[in-house]
C-alpha cells in the first residue's frame, strides 16, 4: 500500500450532452483546464456503452447497444507520460434494473446527458508503467 | 459539454433511519438546510426499491419489494424552479450480491439506515427545462 | 434523520496493490494516519470478493472467485469503540460486465491495484450501538 497527501485547489461542475464521447468529452476538459489531480463522481445516461474487464494482462471489450442509466461513474485524473489521464470504472442500468460494470472505454456516447462533480487536487499525481502487471499504476 | 467552477463550503453527514423515503427524506434536508448546490455519496440499506430508466422521453418506474444493500448512491443539488433539487442514481444489491441500478424515485424505503456524505458547494447551481429531451438539466 | 455539519480537511490518495486484502489494508491506513471521520470513492480490480449482505439482523456472507472490476467502492470513516471504523460497500463486475455488489468483508484479494480518494473530516464522527437494528450506527 501506498499513500500520498494532497489538498483540494476546486470543483468542476461538468455537464456533458448527448452525443458526446463520454470519455474523449472528459478528456479534453481534463487537458484543456490542465487538471494534474483530481478524482470526480457522476451520473447520467449512454445510449452506447463500451466497457473493458482486465483479464490477464490486457482489457477485454464489451459493447452494449440501448438505453442505459448511468447508475455510477467513479473515476480520477493523473499525469500519465506528461498528460492528464483518466482513469474511470462505470455501472449503468437498463430499464429492468439490470446492471453491468467495467472500465471505460472510448466509444461510449451520451443520451440523453451526463452530470460530472470533479475534485480538482493541489498537488499533481503521476503513473508509472508497471513491468509485472502490464499497467500504468499511480506513482505514489 | 459546458463547465462551471465552484468551491466546497462544508460536508453534511446525514443518517437516515428505518421507515423513511430515501428521496423525501434527503429532500427535506437539502430544502431545510438550502443547499443551492453540492452532490454526496451514500451507501445503507433499503426494503423497498422505486427506481426509474430514461427511455423515449420519460421514466419507466420498478419497484422492487425485499430487503436490499444500497451499495451506491450518488447524486448532486442544485435549483430547479427556486427550490432545491435533487438527481440521484442508486445501485442496489440483493442477498446473492445481484445488483440493480436506476434513477431514484419517491417510494424507497431506508432499513436498517443509510449514511450520506453531501458536499455543499458555494456558488448555486441551476437547472432550466430542455425542450429537446424534456429534462431539466444543469445550467453552466 | 440526523445531520451534523464537518469540514474537510485534507485528502489521502491511496494505492493498494495486489495481494493485499482490501478492507484490512484500508483498516491499516485509517489506524495508522489516525482517520476519525471521512468517506471514499475508489475503483479497482479484485481477484477474490467477500461480500455480505444485511438480512434479519445479520450479515449473509458470499465469496465470488475469479477477476473482477471493482467499478465502485463507496464507504466511510467514522470511531467505533475507540477505534477508526471503516463501513464500505463495494460493486464488483465479471468479464461479461454482470455486476454483484453488497457490505465489504475481510477476504476481498486485490489484483492487480486499487485506487481509493478518501476525504478525511474534521471533526471526528462516532457510532453507537443500535439495539433495535443490531448495528452500530452513526451517533450524529
Amino acid at each position: 500500500m501506498k499513500l500520498k497527501k494532497n489538498e483540494i485547489s476546486e470543483v468542476l461542475v461538468i455537464k456533458l450532452e448527448k452525443g458526446e464521447d463520454l470519455l474523449e468529452a472528459l478528456n479534453s476538459i481534463v487537458k484543456r483546464e490542465n487538471v494534474k489531480a483530481g478524482f470526480f463522481t457522476g451520473i447520467g445516461g449512454l445510449n452506447r456503452v463500451k466497457i473493458g474487464a482486465f483479464i490477464s494482462g490486457k482489457y477485454e471489450e464489451i459493447t452494449l447497444e440501448g438505453q442505459f442509466e448511468v447508475v455510477s461513474l467513479l473515476g480520477n485524473i493523473s499525469i500519465k507520460e506528461g498528460q492528464p489521464f483518466i482513469h474511470a470504472h462505470i455501472t449503468v442500468s437498463k430499464k429492468d434494473g439490470t446492471s453491468f460494470g467495467g472500465h471505460l472505454l472510448s466509444g461510449s456516447v451520451i443520451y440523453p446527458m451526463c452530470e460530472i462533480f470533479l475534485i480538482k487536487l493541489k498537488e499533481p499525481i503521476k503513473r508509472r508503467f508497471d513491468e509485472e502487471t502490464q499497467l500504468y499504476v499511480l506513482d505514489l
